[in-house]
């Protein structure tokens, strides 16, 4: 439990998502362990509305290549081998725990964002995968002023 | 955000806490951290019940000297000074964010069970710490099957 070995890096593509890059794998650096990457695609499901220019299906093919590519970007940056680098598409929430078991990994690393008002009462991605990770949770935080 | 300085690791004082406490001593060894120790004693405020025994100031400091000696034992099995050891009362998500604040910790450790069915809607002390933290938080992963 305390000795790390796979860190599944979970990351939105945001800005932030180097700081908690940099994070993992400082982490990783001090524990000996391998960062795996990931990033989940989620599709928000759009009724038709009569003609559409672009099939859907077309659409996520290339939201997902867009994705593909731009983790390979940051993993380039963090030195995680291309190998190491997944895009799924679905359920963020469910993707980050069937990967973290799929991958045996002993700790997830993910962004944290400070909540206020009624936004706290909303469950979100980080609070899910909390309690329904396989592993242990670190949570680093971004978005301070 | 990355190099850990300063952990402050939070215990209930169940049979989990020595695990967790484990795990927070093995990260902080890696890291080259230091760890400090706190414990929250929550007081359930009782009704006035016409006679009580014992005058309720009373019962407070047994439990927090009850506490205190625990948390010495724990202190002692991990390594940490009993300067670091540290037992507050009060609101326990609220103690944790004022200690974190006041003792610089970039990182609290805190463990984290595992929710199914109804308990996932009630905001427990982990989900709490983890938007109010003015620091990154990692939970552990306790109870498992």
């Amino acid at each position: 439990m305390s000795d790390y070995r796979r860190i599944l890096l979970v990351v939105d593509l945001t800005e932030d998502s180097m700081l908690i890059g940099r994070c993992a794998r400082a982490l990783a650096a001090a524990v000996g362990a391998e960062v795996e990457l990931l990033h989940v695609v989620e599709f928000v499901p759009v009724e038709p509305m009569g003609e559409t220019l672009m099939p859907s299906v077309q659409i996520e093919d290339e939201l997902l290549d867009r994705a593909r590519q731009r983790l390979a970007v940051l993993g380039n940056e963090l030195g995680v081998p291309p190998a190491a680098c997944r895009v799924e598409s679905g359920n963020v929430k469910a993707e980050i725990v069937r990967i973290a078991r799929e991958r045996h990994a002993d700790l997830i690393v993910l962004g944290s964002r400070e909540r206020h008002g009624l936004s706290i009462l909303v469950n979100f991605t980080e609070d899910t995968v909390l309690h329904a990770a396989p592993c242990d949770v670190l949570a680093v935080r971004v978005g301070r002023p």
